[in-house]
């Protein structure tokens, strides 16, 4: 299962965009607080492996390994 | 822009699976309440034109009207 501290140190990255309560900084990226774990597994997955595309996104999800996805999507669901 | 009045009648078929108050009922799928409209607007718009495609959401956008896209979003993004 995912950790979320560790998650929390490696989604700092993922915060310039996803903002650091996980409330996007701009309307055409997705809040992410207390959104489902589950969901966003799903989605950094098809990111890393390119079934879903996004310029932003893919680089972003092609670093992370398989503990780093279950523990960023741990760290962004634990959020209110 | 959208009318989440509106909104909130054409959802009625969305919340069998995101929930009538936009908190899923299952852990695959995305909780919509409060997420960004125009995210939500962009989602839906690749899932009608299928350039994000998914077995169960591919069907649904391709009956909605970018109006009623807009509805959705609307309706969507104003549950807390």
């Amino acid at each position: 299962a995912g950790d979320a501290a560790a998650g929390k140190v490696k989604a700092a990255v993922c915060a310039a965009c996803h903002g650091a309560n996980g409330i996007s900084v701009n309307a055409m990226w997705p809040n992410l607080a207390g959104q489902k774990a589950d969901y966003i597994i799903k989605q950094l997955k098809a990111f890393k492996a390119g079934t879903r595309k996004d310029p932003l996104m893919s680089p972003q999800a092609a670093q992370l390994s398989d503990q780093d996805i279950e523990n960023v999507a741990a760290h962004f669901s634990s959020l209110k």
